[in-house]
C-alpha cells in the first residue's frame, strides 16, 4: 500500500548516462541466436536509436559472425542460456533463459513495435534466427528501460554480404581504430583520417571505416562528395567551423524521447538548429548522397523557434535549480515569480538600507542552510545593533541577527522558490513532449550533419595530405602509383616517407618481398591494404594515381600473439590463420602475407612458405592478389617456375660499412639482411656484435647456395598442377 | 547571496562509488615527480585509504619506474605539466601545474596531514621528488574531494630494492594477472591461486603476485603460515568458510570515514564483525605474520554492540527510505513512530473496514502520487458509495474517491514520514561519526582478514594441486624435482601434464633447448619462472621439490607485438629487449630467453643467439641463470666450447608415421622440428602438406651439416673470452 519507486535497470549494453559512455564510440547492445547452420544477430544503440539486425546462413558463419560481432565491438551480447560461444567471452555476456529467444513472442514484440502486421516488409522473411535474436534484444530493453523502446521506429535489414569482410585478426594488424600495443586511436588509420566536428560525425566515421563498401555504385556515390568538398574547399572550412558549434543532438533526441534530458540538453539542440539552415542553405543541390538524406526532413525551423521562445537564455544544467524557462513563456510562471519580487528586492537590498539606517559599516547579509537569511554585525559593533534586531548566533568576531521582517520575506521566497521549481520541471517535460513529436525528422537532420561531417573530413584529410581520388572496377587489377602509408607518412616527420609503385598486371597477382628487417617490408605492405581499404569506404588516398579492381576481402597473415595456456603455440597459430586464408580467399580477395613459415625451423618453414605460395598461384578458387614478405631468400627462385609471381625486394645502400636502408621497392631478390646491423642500432653490447659478425662471416663462408633450381627444373614436379592435381579438387 | 551547494570532482583515480570500481582492484592513483636523474612516484587508493611513496636515484630509474607503474595499474597518473612521460600515455594522464609539485608547498601539505613537525621519520629526508610527488597527490585529493584526507593517516616509504623487479613485457610474457590474448584473470597465474574469499584478500593476492619479495626472512613467515593452514586441513576450512560472510569492510570503513556510507555498509560491517571474534579465536597464537597484525586491534566487540543496537535488522539499502534505526535506539524517533501508529492503523485496516461496512466487495484502497491516498469502487457499484464519500477521479472501470478523514490521517503520515526521514538521517550521521573514532582500529581488522584470506588461499591451492614448500637460500641454486606450469596443469584437462626437472649445478648456468614446436618448450620456460615467483610470493609450489635461489629479478625475452607505425619491427623490438636484458641482468636474475634471433634471416639470427649466449656464459657481472629454447639446432654444438652451458631437448615419439610429442625435456640436442606436422594439425589444406613435404626432403637431401665446430676448436679464438676481451670491459 506504501509508494514504491521504479528503478532504471542499467548494464553495458544499456546505459545512456553521458558520462558513463564514450561520445566518439557507439554503444552496441548484440543478441545473437544460433540454430543449427544458421543464426541471427540484432544489435542497437539506446544512446542513438540505431538498430540493426542481420542473418547468416553460409558455410563459413562462425568466421563472419565473428568478424562482425569484432566490428561492432558490443558492450554487451545477450545469448540464450544454452548457447555457448568461445568466441563472444572477451565481451559482457549476458544469458538470458531460452524462451525470451522464442519465435512466437519475439514476433508478437516486433509488430507491436514497429505497428505492422507483417515483418516481410523488413526483409525478415524465412529468417527466424534473425527475428528471435531482434525479439530478444527489443524484450531485454523493454524490461530494463521501457522509455527506450519508443527510440526504434526503423529498422535496417543489412547483408553481411555487402560490406567488405574484414576478421579480428586483420582490424588488429591494420590498426584501423587503435594501435596494437598501445590501444590508441592516435596512430590508427581513423587517427588520421577523423577531422570530423561533430560526436555524431565522430561515431559514424567509424562505422566506416570498420566497414567498407563493395558495390562500386555506393562507394562512387561517396567519393563524388568528397570530390565537390575537395574542390569548394572554402565552403567546406565555413561548413566545417559551423560543424564545429553542432552539438551531439542524436543523443540528445533519444534522451528527450526517453524522458531523460536536462536543460542543457535542449540548449545545445536549440544552437544547433540555429546553424541548421545555414548548412543545409550551403550543401542542398550539390551533393546527391546529402540531398537523399535531407529528403526526410526540413530546416527545422519551428522546433527552433519552440525552444528558442520556451527554454531561458542560459538555464542551469540540470532541473535543479530553477531559472530553466524563459520568461514570458509560461504566464502561471511569470506571475508567482512577479508576486514574488517585492519579497526577493527587500532581502536584495537589505544590506544597503540598514547600513545607511543604523550607519554600521560593517553589518552584512547573508545565508546559511541551519538560520537561513541573517544580519551579521562585527563584534566591535553589535552593541549598536536597533532593538528589533534579535540575536540568532555568536561567531569568533561577530554577531548574527534577524528580524521578524526579513523571516516573514524569507518564508515567501523560498515557499515560492519551491513551487516556481515544480512548474518549471512540469513546462520542461511539456517541452520535451512537444519535441517528441518531432524525433524522426530530427534525428534525420542529426544523420545528415553526421555524414555532412564524415565527408568533409574524407576532403580535408585528401586535401592536407595530397591524396588522390582513386578509379574502381570490378575486375582484378592494381595499380598504385608512388603510394605511401597513411598513417607512417604522418607520425614520423623525422624522415620523409619514401613512396612506392604497386602493380598487378597482366596476370601476375603475386609478389614476393625481400630485404632486410626495418627497411620497410612490413610498412609496405600494409600500406596497400589500407590504399584499398581506404578507397571501398569512399576516401580518397594516400597515391599519385590508383585503380582498383574491387576486392570483396583483405586477409592478413602478420606478426601474433602467443596464447600460451591454451596450448597453442606462435606458429599453431600462424598456421590456423594461414589455413583459414587458403580455405576462405576467393579471386577477388586481397592476400597481405608477412613471413609464413617463420614460426618453425628453416627448412620447414621454407618448406611450407614454398608450397602455400604454389597453391595460392595454382588453385583456380584462389590466384588472389597477395603480397608475400619472407626472410627465406630461396624463395626467390619462384618466378622462374611461377610465371605468375614476381620478386621484390627493398633497397639498400652501402657506403663505407654504413648500411641506408632506402625503402624502396625494387623489383629482383635480395641477398642480405643486415640482422646484425639492427641489433647495433637496438643497443646490443658491442662485443656481442663483433662475435656475431665473426660467426656470421664464418657460416656463410661455409654454407653453399641451396640448389632449389634443381627442383625447378624437373617438369614432371610441375606437371602435378595442371590438370589433374589434388589441388584442384 | 543565493545557496549553492559544493560537488565532489570526480576523476578516474578519485572515484570511491562502488558500481564505478572493481571489487577484486585496487583503484590507485599515482603522482611522479622527476628531476635529473631523480624521481618521486605516490600512490594512494582513495576507495581503501592506502598510501605509498618511493624514490627512484639509479642509472636504471626509467626502467625501474616504468616497472613499478605497471605494477600498480594506476587508473589515473598526476604529472607536471612540464613533463612528458612516452611510457605514462597507455594510462589517464593528468597535467598539474608545475607549482602544485613544489617543494615548499608540498611539505606543508605533508606536515599537516601527518601531524608531524619534520618528514625526516618517514624516510623522506633527502628525497624532495618523493615529496614533491606526495605533496601533489595529497593537493588533487584535497581539492577534488577534502573529505577524503581523512583516511590516509599512515604514511609508507618503500624502497623498489626490497621486491624483485617484473618489467612490464615480463609481467606480460608470464601472464601474472591477465592473459595476454583474452585480457582475463581467468587462464592467469591469478586465476589459478586466487581462491580468496574476501574483497581485501583479492585485492591483497593481487598486489602480492605483482611484488615477489626477495628478502629470506620475510618470505619464510609466509610459507610458515601458509604450512600451518595446510597441515590445519580442517581449521582452513572452518576459518575460509568464515571468511565468505566477511564484507568489504575496508572500503565501507573508508566510506565511512568519507560520509558516503548508506546502511547496507553498515549492516555488512555488523555482519563481518560479528564473524571477527571466532576467526581472531581459531588463529591467534598460531602464526606469527597474522599475531603482528593483530597487535594493533582488538575483537571490535563495542563497535559491533553499537552497530546491534542502532541500525534496523534489515534496513533499506540507502537512506532514502526509512526504517534505518533499530526500535528502541532513539526515543526521539520511537515516539514519533508510536504518536502515528493510530493513523496508520486506520488506512493500513481501511479497506477491510469499509468492505465491511458497505458490502462493496469491489472496494479497494490505493495510493498514488497525485491523489495521495483514495478508495476505489468499480463502476458496478459506484452508485452504491455512501455520502460521505467524495468523488476525486474517473477511470474506465471504477471511480476513486477520498473522505475528509482518510486524508486528514494521511496528512499526519505523509508529514511524520518527511519528520521521521530526517531524524534517522541524523541518527544515522552520529552513528557514522562514532565509528570514525574507531577507523584505524577497523582498518586493522581489514587487513588482518585480507592477510589471513591470502594465506588460507595459497594453503588451499597447494593442498589442491599438490604443491610443495620451497626451499630458499641466498646462493645461486636451483633445482626443481618434476616441475609443473601451474596455469596449463589445470586448464588443460584433457591431457595429463608432463612434469619436469630444472637443475642448475655445479655452476651451470645456461640451458640450451631445442625441440619442434608445439612439444612444450615454451611452457617449461614459463613454468621455470613461475614456481620461482611463487616460491618468492611466499607460496607452495607445483613440484616434487624445489630448492631456490633466491632471484633478484626474471627477465622474459618471449614473442612480440609489433609496434608498426612508431617504425619499429619485430626483430628491432626483440633486440632492444635482449639489449635491456645484457645491459641490467645480474648473476642473481633469472633469463628467461624464448628464440632469441628468430626475426631476422638465419644466419644472422643464429650468429646473434650465439653471441649472446657466449656474452651471458662469460661476461662476470651476468653468468645468470638462463634458459634458452631456439629453433637453430646449430647452437647445440655450444657447450663443447662454453663449459657452463648444457643442452636439452624435447622428446619426441615416432610410431608409424605418427609424432606424439611427449612433452619431457630430456639432456641432448633435438635434430627435427615437425613444423609440417604442425601445419597438419592447423588445418592447412592436404595438397600444401604434401608438397611441403617433398620440398623439404629435396632441402635436406641438399644441405650439409654446417660445420661450426671449426670455429669451436680454434683455442685461439676462444682465448678471446678469457682474460683482457672487451667482454670484461
Amino acid at each position: 500500500i506504501f509508494p514504491r519507486e521504479v528503478i532504471r535497470l542499467v548494464s553495458p549494453g544499456t546505459v545512456i548516462e553521458p558520462g558513463l559512455i564514450k561520445n566518439e564510440k557507439n554503444n552496441y547492445l548484440v543478441s545473437l541466436f544460433i540454430h543449427e547452420n544458421t543464426a541471427g544477430l540484432a544489435f542497437l544503440d539506446i544512446s542513438t536509436g540505431e538498430i540493426g539486425v542481420s542473418h547468416f546462413n553460409d558455410n563459413e558463419f562462425h568466421n563472419r559472425l565473428n568478424a562482425e560481432i569484432s566490428r561492432l565491438h558490443p558492450s554487451e551480447i545477450l545469448l540464450p542460456e544454452s548457447i555457448h560461444l568461445p568466441f563472444a567471452e572477451q565481451y559482457h555476456v549476458t544469458s538470458l533463459q531460452d524462451w525470451k529467444f522464442e519465435l512466437g513472442r519475439s514476433e508478437q514484440l516486433l509488430k507491436t513495435q514497429f505497428h505492422v502486421s507483417s515483418l516481410d516488409g523488413f526483409g525478415l522473411k524465412n529468417k527466424p534466427a534473425a527475428v528471435a535474436a531482434l525479439g530478444a534484444i527489443l524484450g531485454y530493453v523493454k524490461e530494463s528501460d521501457p522509455q527506450a523502446l519508443a527510440l526504434f521506429t526503423d529498422l535496417n535489414f543489412y547483408a553481411i554480404e555487402d560490406h567488405m569482410v574484414l576478421d579480428e585478426a586483420t582490424r588488429r594488424n591494420l590498426e584501423l581504430t587503435e594501435t596494437i600495443l598501445k590501444v590508441s586511436e592516435a596512430g590508427s588509420l581513423l587517427g588520421v583520417m577523423d577531422k570530423t566536428r561533430t560526436p555524431m560525425g565522430k561515431r559514424m566515421i567509424r562505422r566506416w571505416v570498420n566497414q567498407p563498401l563493395i558495390h562500386a555504385g555506393e562507394i562512387t556515390e561517396r567519393l563524388d562528395a568528397v570530390e565537390y568538398l575537395l574542390e569548394n574547399g572554402l565552403d567546406r572550412l565555413e561548413l566545417q567551423k559551423q560543424l564545429r558549434s553542432v552539438a551531439d543532438i542524436e543523443r540528445i533526441i533519444n534522451r528527450v524521447v526517453a524522458q531523460h534530458a536536462v536543460p542543457r540538453d535542449l540548449v545545445a539542440l536549440r544552437e544547433t538548429l540555429e546553424i541548421l539552415p545555414v548548412i543545409l542553405k550551403k550543401v542542398s543541390g550539390h551533393i546527391p548522397l546529402l540531398d537523399r538524406e535531407t529528403g526526410a526532413m526540413d530546416d527545422c525551423s519551428s522546433e527552433f523557434m519552440l525552444l528558442r521562445e520556451s527554454i531561458a537564455e542560459d538555464p542551469p544544467a540540470t532541473l535543479a535549480h530553477t531559472g530553466v524557462i524563459r520568461p514570458g513563456y509560461s504566464s502561471e510562471l511569470d506571475e508567482i515569480i512577479q508576486s514574488t519580487k517585492n519579497s526577493r528586492d527587500y532581502i536584495a537590498n537589505l544590506e544597503k538600507v540598514e547600513k545607511e539606517r543604523t550607519g554600521i559599516k560593517t553589518l552584512k547579509v547573508g545565508f546559511n542552510k541551519v538560520f537561513g537569511y541573517y544580519i551579521e554585525i562585527s563584534n566591535s559593533y553589535a552593541d549598536q545593533a536597533p532593538e528589533e534586531y534579535i540575536r540568532k548566533q555568536t561567531l569568533v568576531n561577530a554577531e548574527r541577527f534577524i528580524t521578524p521582517k526579513l523571516k516573514e520575506y524569507e518564508t515567501i521566497v523560498l515557499n515560492a522558490e519551491e513551487n516556481i521549481h515544480a512548474i518549471e520541471n512540469r513546462v520542461f517535460k511539456e517541452i520535451c513532449a512537444e519535441l517528441k513529436k518531432s524525433s524522426k525528422k530530427l534525428l534525420a537532420a542529426s544523420r545528415f550533419l553526421g555524414t555532412l561531417d564524415v565527408l568533409a573530413s574524407f576532403a580535408q584529410a585528401a586535401s592536407e595530405n595530397n591524396y588522390v581520388r582513386p578509379k574502381l572496377s570490378e575486375d582484378k587489377h592494381l595499380m598504385i602509383k608512388n603510394g605511401r602509408h597513411p598513417v607512417v607518412e604522418k607520425t614520423r616527420v623525422d624522415i620523409s616517407f619514401v613512396p612506392n609503385d604497386t602493380v598487378f598486371a597482366n596476370g601476375d597477382n603475386i609478389q614476393v618481398i625481400t630485404g632486410p628487417n626495418m627497411s620497410g617490408k612490413s610498412t609496405y605492405l600494409r600500406q596497400v591494404a589500407l590504399i584499398v581499404l581506404l578507397a571501398q569506404i569512399g576516401s580518397f588516398v594516400p597515391a599519385d594515381a590508383a585503380e582498383i579492381g574491387i576486392v570483396d576481402r583483405i586477409f592478413t597473415r602478420i606478426g601474433a600473439q602467443d596464447e600460451i595456456h591454451a596450448g597453442q603455440s606462435t606458429f599453431m597459430v600462424e598456421m590456423i590463420e594461414t589455413a583459414n586464408i587458403l580455405h576462405n580467399a576467393t579471386d577477388k580477395s586481397l592476400l597481405i602475407l608477412d613471413e609464413i613459415g617463420r614460426g618453425t625451423s628453416t627448412y620447414d618453414g621454407l618448406s611450407i612458405a614454398w608450397a602455400v605460395l604454389e597453391y595460392i598461384h595454382n588453385h583456380p578458387r584462389l590466384k588472389s592478389r597477395t603480397l608475400f614478405a619472407t626472410h627465406y631468400h630461396e624463395l626467390t627462385q619462384l618466378p622462374d617456375v611461377l610465371p605468375n609471381i614476381k620478386n621484390y625486394n627493398v633497397a639498400v645502400s652501402e657506403v663505407d660499412n654504413q648500411v641506408i636502408f632506402l625503402h624502396k621497392i625494387v623489383p629482383g631478390g635480395a641477398d642480405r639482411s643486415y640482422g646484425i646491423h639492427v641489433a647495433q642500432l637496438a643497443g646490443i653490447p658491442g662485443p656481442v656484435i663483433t662475435r656475431a659478425n665473426e660467426i656470421l662471416a664464418q657460416l656463410e663462408g661455409q654454407s653453399r647456395q641451396l640448389e632449389l633450381k634443381d627442383e625447378a627444373s624437373h617438369p614432371t614436379q610441375m606437371a602435378l598442377f595442371t590438370q589433374d592435381s589434388p589441388v584442384l579438387k
